[in-house]
């Protein structure tokens, strides 16, 4: 048994499971005894990155004890259950940590976890192989939507590009390859593509949960908008949400759709748009981090 | 005037103003349009240091706009009042951190913030001037208390001797000289002594003030125990702390009269002494980052 775990949030992306596998990595090189984890099932995007680097997931924790390093997050309810210490954390998200003593953080708004951690290889010149490099390409392309997100940074492309000349990929041709499998639908309930990349926040006391769903195309998708709606009222009452948030993003369009359950006018003033129906198009919206939280963190 | 001000704690310490002239230094180098401030009156100490190495005191607001990089502080309780946009954070002290949006933080548990500061010059290659190195190691020796604190690790002793390779100072005794200069109590009030390095935290609601007076030697300033004691109500009152805490550091004999005011027996059993005389002496405590407020934020 490891004595440091590497995790990262609660329903883990592409980039938490890359950044986590390949941050234990790093710290292995460095001599400290840490492994990677993971905190909840692994989505298809993150499955096709694994098979294709032929790397096996990380191990999977349902409850965390003993020491803890948290990668791609930083919330308490992002954060898996348990009752551990926390050594480090590197994130590029919102900062939202309270904690009693001082720790390890290296926080930085690029456009992945990955980005950072590729970062720390080579400013330590350390050796990169192709599983490690490609993993960390892999977040970094998740994460910017293959660097379609405005979170993107030069600093994204220039780690990335730097990482391929170890693999030697089509980077936009592998990250729509990614996409495309993350954003297989078929056979799906329509609950568990609004909970497939959800996250809960506590936005001034308010209990408020945000699922994000990428499509290459949603046209087809968001014909059954009444469906979504009554599928968001079953989960925001059995979880007691205050508000329950819902976007379905369309990658070739570059937007997103927003649907909202609960304050809905509030909602609805953070993006200047009318929700009374339950759901409005945000053109240019794509990330969750940079356009959806910070007006709602906001108003609320 | 600057674009962006970099700014440590109200009350600034030797180590808030030190690291606040080194890494807008340190920016400027970088291109950035960078200039320190501070958020209040320079210490004895500090004067002490900035006189020895000929620099200006960084400019003083009395309230904040603009962009702020903060460093050696994070929470909200010691930041300066204004509304501002926060752009950077570089700490050693335990995070309680709440951002609408991702910024670069890097926070490290070492023994001062100019360790980090000086480590940052040392990663880019920049090269360092002898008023900086002066101001960065008078950071580390003020914080450390001349590498005496627990909070002192290895990296603290290795960067300042680095760094002294630039200025050749002998580091004990210009550390000794440093302290006997702060530790400067003639004809100053003991309200004066007792607000001198002083910081506000919020724990779990409770509004706590602890101050703390660093003394070569303790025991004439200890003869005046009920003066303090009446001293420190007044401020309690008048600032409506839950609890006030006054910690006397004696650095010879290596430990604190810990002073206390309101909820005296929870914060006596943070410290497992009995405080119901208003006072108590804790051996071994010359740390209020990692001996004072870790278990009181615990207990709290």
């Amino acid at each position: 048994m490891a004595e440091i775990w590497v995790i990262g949030h609660k329903n883990p992306d592409t980039d938490s499971i890359c950044s986590a596998l390949a941050y234990a990595h790093f710290l292995k090189l460095k001599g400290v005894d840490a492994e990677a984890a993971r905190a909840g099932e692994i989505n298809e995007e993150t499955r096709f990155v694994l098979e294709k680097f032929n790397v096996e997931p990380p191990k999977l924790l349902e409850i965390a004890k003993g020491k803890l390093i948290l990668v791609d997050h930083n919330e308490k309810e992002q954060r898996i259950a348990g009752d551990y210490e926390i050594l480090e954390i590197i994130d590029h998200h919102k900062f939202d940590f309270s904690y009693p003593k001082p720790i390890y953080i290296l926080c930085k708004p690029l456009g992945s976890t990955a980005t950072i951690i590729a970062e720390k290889f080579f400013e330590n010149n350390l050796e990169i192989s192709r599983e490690i490099a490609g993993l960390l390409i892999s977040g970094i392309l998740s994460d910017t939507v293959i660097f379609k997100s405005p979170t993107t940074t030069e600093k994204d492309k220039e780690i990335a590009s730097k990482l391929n000349k170890i693999v030697g990929l089509d980077l936009i041709e592998y990250g729509k390859e990614m996409k495309k499998r993350g954003a297989n639908i078929e056979g799906k309930s329509i609950e568990e593509l609004i909970l497939r990349d959800f996250k809960e926040f506590n936005f001034n006391g308010k209990k408020v949960g945000i699922g994000q769903l990428e499509l290459i195309e949603s046209d087809e998708f968001l014909e059954k908008k009444e469906k979504i709606l009554e599928e968001m009222k079953k989960i925001k009452e059995r979880e007691n949400f205050d508000s329950l948030i819902f976007a379905v993003t369309d990658i070739m369009k570059e937007g997103s759709t927003l649907f909202c359950l609960g304050e809905n006018e509030l909602v609805g003033k953070a993006f200047n748009v009318d929700l009374s129906s339950g759901y409005a198009y945000l053109p240019g919206v794509m990330s969750r981090k940079k356009q959806i939280v910070p007006p709602l963190k906001e108003v609320f």
